[in-house]
């Protein structure tokens, strides 16, 4: 069946010609023309709340972003993903990451994937408890201490970031995540820790993640040399794969493998048994809190109307900005330093599921898909690339994500990083005309012929987009509300795109380029060269060895 | 005087049209037609090696790039930045960053400042001897062993940066750093350390930047908790700034403090004062190796011919994506865990510098100027973005930082690094048709209508513009000379937009607005309202309050 295109939507071409009569319109008279603007463009779900009247929207064009949603049947849509349909089409498999954080299942066909999911957990419970009270101990009788994480991608990203995140709430276990195979990641980790009381968990569905496995034969070396026996070795590692069997082949036993399931994509696996180092981290309890509020925010996905829907209004404004405005970026501040990671983790989630050029049927498509994101806790890039955000030339919409409250007790403190997140979101908003800057110079005692020469690079054009998601606290529950909100949100541009956002094709080649390239460095001859540009750099990297 | 826009060049509307016939031009065929193309399109300089033989260049746009670098005098740039020429026309100073790591003056006229800079060399020095030798003593007698740098911006990102990268070079003192405002920051750095033994650095030029004059007092404060008296603080605090009453006042004494110069921008200050926290990480002696490397690539940049530039080079391969091909990004991948903070600081380097809208003489820019710049350490991308490098809509140039050897002593791990870094760039290059990602299907067994369905997905259009920057090895002279030469890239394309890349108006109108509203949250009752969005948010930011 052909996928649906963007641009076959009837709204598609209304959304145009709105979007080209709102080209140099002016977000403060939005303000001025709706006086109710604010609480009509603020949603609410699940602990979270959206503020996005600071956007070059106007009502109309408002309602006819959600008139595309329906027409593209985002709802049926939304549903489709939560019950399970296969629409991971190139690999024909549901991408069931909602059932994760189910309590009950939503079609009987899922109660067993839901058992599966519900033993797992128990299974997940056991060893966190079991860590967190002290009885898991180590070949040599010391009681554990230390949890390294080794995996990449989604074996690494969503769990580090959770853990990161919720560090107020972390028990006496302290987690450490490993994902690079450059050898300094891993060494500089373990430099830390002592190998009796140190326990890995190896993050691998296929168990044959080269990166992954590097790094685990390094931490199995560094537990046998440590005096450990073979034996000894399931003392230290856990895995979470659907490959037994090589688990088994490394040293790791049965029971202390967690399965994942084909129907969980990596960028989609936090909820899952990957999120066991997170898990440990924060306890039991506090994990199915998260697990809870990412629950609340897949029910308000399926209920709420596409007018009321965050996820869906959130990707509404990503395709407003990338295919009617040409927006090639978006940028994510959380002014939060727990938070700091969260751009890292979305731009897996966004760019590796909608970084793609064909339809779900193959198509090439017409049109931009997923833009580059990018940022950096706030505050730190207002003395940074935020003189960009002000003053550059790039349409670059802005994400604020701000807690109102700290769990630090410093209460003074965080409302100055508070005012300054309201801060740069309102600067986006009025900007400066070069008429006030010079009376702002004036003022400091310029004269008008200083003022007149400085005021144009003063000057800021103001009118840019940006969104505020505000909530109380970063709590488990918020946390897994604003994480799944922004799967959510990725899975619709997806949709409206037309594209399979739960494939990733594209990093497939590389690979196996690279097994090419490591077995030419270890010196097998081939007949055919590379291209040249690889074969000098291969060249290079020979004589530096002989210089080591 | 009126600036020289990059439009006025002669050679703009020859590129131009050069640029439009490229438009599908197959870089793999420039490799055919030119059969010394790696050759021709590689420079070294100060341990460097640049290869730039897989952009969309063509030998005739290549030549014609460098004729708009000769018409835009860059030599002469080069040489009046070099010289002290008060190119930062908006402050009337010039920016001296190179004088900080040079052992001659360049003119006679600035021996004085050059004195400046050796005499306060040798007062770090003391400093890092001092530490490195244990002679320091916290008020309790015990030895110093923690340093914590507190700024924000240039007087972070640098210092650490280089602390980081230079792991393998650092000696007993541990080296923290803490910029952002959010007190989870300094809270979470200050919970590993004891305050007898930890020495802070408070970099602010002003010694009024709030985020770290506001972590600075916290910093006192917990120092005093633990029984020093105002007496004992000075053992405990430096200062790096051109202020030294309010650092006197703080507590900070003269002799503790050491100076910087308006002629140094933050961005480009690691190499003075601001340097000294990572000078203290890794020795005196590898600071001035550092300097040193700076040092040759500042050699390079005023000697080297255009066409044997390097930074000059970089800069061309800029401004030929961002304004001959509408690039809006640019991605900088360094293949080395320790130089993972490199992007971060190339944003504030690049997006703080020509994040701009008007030229030199005021008037508004008719073109797009600085990208956004992003990216990760290597290998994790690959697990992640790379998707949508591989098969996204975007044209996104990347930098591939490749180090080709390793200080862990793990050298075969290593060589999958390498491996991995070289096979991204050639993947990008070659991409992969649809006809052969079907033969590969096939063979994998697919049926032929199974392959001919799924072929679309793994095809991937290659083509895609990268440059490989190689060294030896991160060594402290490397490392200077690589952030000498984004340095002076990011100067070069300043000049050819016609912009002063050395202030940063942008940021200034978001500082006073974050003050407006900091008083009307601590209660300030004041006439006019501000915009109901920001009133909303303040409003849910007591609610918030109350219920804490």
């Amino acid at each position: 069946m052909p996928s649906t295109l963007l641009t076959d939507l009837p709204a598609y071409a209304e959304l145009r010609a709105l979007a080209d009569s709102l080209k140099s319109a002016s977000i403060q008279e939005f303000f001025s023309q709706q006086p109710n603007r604010v609480e009509q463009f603020t949603l609410e779900a699940a602990g979270l709340r959206l503020d996005f009247s600071k956007h070059l929207l106007s009502a109309a064009a408002h309602s006819k972003l959600i008139e595309l949603a329906q027409q593209a049947g985002l709802a049926a849509r939304a549903t489709a993903l939560l019950q399970g349909e296969a629409l991971n089409n190139t690999e024909q498999r549901p991408a069931l990451h909602s059932l994760l954080r189910a309590k009950q299942a939503p079609l009987s066909a899922l109660r067993d994937k839901l058992e599966q999911v519900h033993s797992t957990q128990q299974r997940m419970r056991d060893w966190c408890e079991r860590l967190n009270q002290g009885q898991h101990q180590g070949f040599s009788g010391a009681v554990i201490t230390d949890v390294v994480n080794i995996g990449i991608g989604g074996s690494d990203l969503g769990p580090r970031l959770v853990s990161d995140a919720l560090r107020f709430y972390h028990g006496d276990i302290a987690c450490h995540y490993v994902a690079n195979v450059d050898p300094a990641d891993l060494q500089s980790t373990l430099l830390e820790l002592s190998p009796e009381s140190t326990l890995f968990i190896i993050c691998s569905k296929s168990f044959r993640t080269e990166e992954t496995l590097i790094n685990a034969q390094v931490a199995r070396q560094w537990v046998l040399n440590a005096g450990a026996s073979e034996a000894d070795l399931d003392k230290h590692f856990l895995a979470i794969t659907s490959n037994l069997e090589a688990a088994a082949d490394f040293g790791i036993p049965d029971q202390h493998c967690l399965p994942l399931w084909d129907w969980v994509g990596g960028r989609y696996s936090v909820w899952s048994a990957v999120g066991l180092s997170c898990a440990i981290a924060i306890g039991w309890d506090n994990f199915t809190a998260f697990l809870a509020g990412a629950e609340r925010m897949d029910e308000h996905f399926q209920q709420a109307p596409v007018a009321q829907n965050m996820p869906m209004l959130l990707s509404l404004l990503e395709i407003w900005y990338c295919n009617f405005f040409a927006a090639e970026n978006h940028s994510v501040l959380p002014y939060d330093q727990g938070l700091q990671r969260l751009p890292s983790f979305l731009q897996q989630l966004t760019m590796e599921s909608n970084g793609k050029q064909v339809a779900q049927d193959g198509r090439s498509l017409p049109y931009h898909t997923a833009p580059i994101l990018w940022g950096s806790a706030g505050s730190m890039g207002q003395h940074s690339f935020h003189q960009l955000l002000h003053q550059g030339t790039r349409l670059c919409p802005v994400d604020f994500i701000l807690p109102l409250t700290t769990h630090t007790g410093m209460t003074e403190q965080h409302r100055f990083l508070v005012a300054n997140g309201l801060a740069q979101s309102r600067t986006l908003l009025l900007g400066r005309s070069a008429e006030e800057a010079k009376a702002a110079l004036l003022k400091r005692g310029l004269s008008d012929s200083e003022a007149e020469e400085l005021a144009p690079h003063l000057a800021m054009p103001g009118n840019r987009p940006n969104t505020v998601i505000s909530f109380e606290a970063v709590t488990p529950e918020t946390l897994g509300a604003l994480l799944a909100l922004y799967e959510h949100r990725t899975f619709c541009s997806g949709q409206l795109w037309g594209i399979n956002s739960f494939d990733q094709w594209g990093v497939e080649l590389g690979k196996d380029i690279g097994m090419d390239i490591l077995s030419r460095l270890e010196g097998e001859q081939k007949a055919a060269p590379l291209d040249p540009a690889t074969e000098q750099l291969m060249l290079r990297w020979r004589e530096a060895q002989r210089l080591d």
